[in-house]
């Protein structure tokens, strides 16, 4: 066995089953077309970009001194990116940020590696809601902490805050949640934000040290329903990572970011070692055209209305033929229970119908399946006569 | 204390003195105006992009499908990209690569990430010349492993192989090089490089395992004498970490890339270990603008020449006034001797004539001091009386 990382050569050669999956959609597209392939396995943005995006970038190339715009900036961002982003959000929640509240990241998983990273020591625990991103295990890990996976209450996919309750022990450093959820869609109430602040604020109390809470909203800006709640009005130990990948489509941009509001406890110290964090994960800075292209769009989302569109052809029927699946008003994913109890038996049955569905079990909730509808929707009207087989 | 990472806060509070010379710069240009500071703190690249980025990007904003523009591309990079890539080096270096030896990256920092993370085992020992880009050290750290400096030769800042023989030991891992070197500008020679693969191929050989060298090539076409011989001819089990912040002149937009050759032992399994590090620290995919632009421009670099005529004014400048310097023919860095043995004494009272510098135990060599010359040439013709007053 070659002397390498054995956590990295895991970690490099474990089978994704998302991954997986996709590779065999498109196996299969390539022997029997497109058109007969339904692939629901990505999260990948299906919407373009705005104008706006590509209007920003072009204006960039013209004005700017290259120099600058392809330079190095400071590690936490351009300033003035960050006070426009921090305008931006102000002006959306009513804070009262000021741009060094925020780092910029390469994207949302830079920006929970820093994180992590920052808070973590030894033997911390950090616990999220199943079922989760996976790759949350893998970046607590890479913390030197350990993900405890809380199941969320089945029956609408919410936060279950008595089992959570139950959860919490002296080494809990951090509570890590995803709304609009990943893989479930769900949304999590105001209210029940606020509940959950109240138990981190008397857990915190009781065990004289601050529990921490990690919102991760990639998916802020893709909400049916209400808009969503801020999180850190509902606790002020609350730090927001965030991406541009959905909100702008711009996955493949790398742009996301940290924000520390300072009301947080020790504030400007957790700053200080996230700075530290993106040093010794050799961060440097966050892709420069893309920090000015967002600042110019801030407030800007491409047509997220498709989304809607998709989740309601495709909840509708789902429902209609016997699905059941919790309420999902954000993101663009549906996680219905399986007929059959094993979830992957099912996805075995559906993928023998060319159409691609990723287990629950990928998310650490087996009995359901996730379905990516970040696609056409010609793709759902193909695919709604093959669920109905499967029931 | 706050329970934070106690490593993050150190790396996030600790005062580089590369910055803290940048930022005294900063504020002594807003006191007395650019015309009467001379900053040499900072590597950041003093020439344009070339046109060909632009149109490059132009053409890309207009003709590529926003979604695919934009979108995620496999977490090694676009498989089109790593193939003209490829296909770059075999027409430069005489080589065979496919695209699958290449993994894209967010820059030379993250490409050193990666692969030492995939290296590096706990105990593992990796070699390096002093003086040596300080971030090394917080990298290998990340890694679990344990950088260990040997003086390169102080007449001429070439490899000490003698010294390193000596330094080698069962638990080395690997040797990271870094030619041209920053901050020295020395360019090795291929010769020595060949004489350093001839003693790691006989130390692999006694230990019974492969000593990897890690060649770090930032500067790679900065290159004013012969070019620069190609590493991996000169050694099999050799990684190339490369960047395009200095040929194209584009540090802010993070793209870079690892070399993984098939003859490297074990090559597969390090290229799938370099994948769960690349997980592991976040990275997802390098950014994808800038890996369909460098694509499109294979072979083209910034006008480099520029850092020639600047070395060849600051060079011949102080020789003239009696520094001692070794032969710089590459990057752009002069790292001379000072008058007076304590560097930082002499960086002290260059200061005083707002003429900014680093001192040499910045990066783990006293007595000599790094002058960064990617800047306008005028700036050097107004810092050489400011350096003959201090000789």
């Amino acid at each position: 066995m070659a002397g390498f990382s054995q956590r990295m050569l895991a970690l490099g050669t474990a089978s994704s089953e998302i991954r997986e999956a996709f590779a065999f959609a498109q196996q299969r597209i390539a022997q029997v077309g497109p058109q007969n392939v339904e692939d629901f396995s990505l999260g990948n943005p299906s919407v373009p970009a705005p104008q706006a995006v590509r209007d920003a970038a072009l204006a960039l190339f013209q004005d700017l001194d290259p120099v600058r715009l392809h330079g190095y900036t400071p590690a936490q961002g351009d300033a003035a990116v960050r006070a426009a982003l921090a305008a931006d959000l102000n002006r959306r929640f009513h804070t009262n940020y000021s741009g060094d509240a925020l780092y910029l990241t390469c994207g949302a998983a830079g920006a929970l590696c820093c994180v992590l990273s920052a808070l973590g020591c030894p033997g911390d625990e950090f616990l999220t809601f199943a079922p989760y991103f996976p790759e949350y295990q893998v970046f607590v890990e890479s913390a030197e902490g350990t993900l405890v996976p809380v199941p969320a209450r089945l029956e609408d996919f919410q936060m279950d805050l008595e089992a959570l309750a139950q959860a919490i022990t002296p080494k809990t450093k951090a509570v890590l949640i995803n709304t609009p959820n990943n893989p479930t869609g769900v949304v999590y109430p105001q209210e029940d934000l606020r509940r959950l602040g109240l138990l981190l604020q008397a857990r915190s109390a009781a065990y004289g040290h601050t529990i921490y809470l990690i919102s991760d909203e990639p998916y802020r800006e893709i909400c049916f329903a209400a808009p969503p709640a801020w999180v850190p009005d509902c606790y002020p130990h609350t730090i927001v990572c965030y991406s541009y990948s959905k909100s702008l489509s711009l996955p493949g941009q790398r742009l996301g970011y940290i924000l520390i509001p300072p009301e947080l406890e020790d504030a400007s110290l957790l700053y200080a070692a996230v700075c530290g964090a993106g040093r010794a994960l050799g961060y440097v800075c966050a892709p420069s055209l893309f920090q000015f292209v967002v600042a110019k769009c801030a407030g800007i989302t491409a047509d997220l209305q498709l989304y809607k569109e998709n989740r309601d052809l495709l909840l509708h029927g789902l429902r209609e033929m016997g699905y059941s699946c919790a309420q999902p008003d954000g993101a663009f994913y549906l996680f219905p229970r399986t007929p059959e109890a094993d979830a992957r038996a099912f996805c075995a049955r559906a993928r023998a119908l060319d159409l691609i569905l990723v287990p629950g079990d990928s998310f650490g909730c087996g009995g359901h399946v996730r379905i990516s509808y970040c696609v056409p929707p010609e793709q759902i009207q193909r695919a709604l006569p093959k669920f109905r087989q499967l029931v």
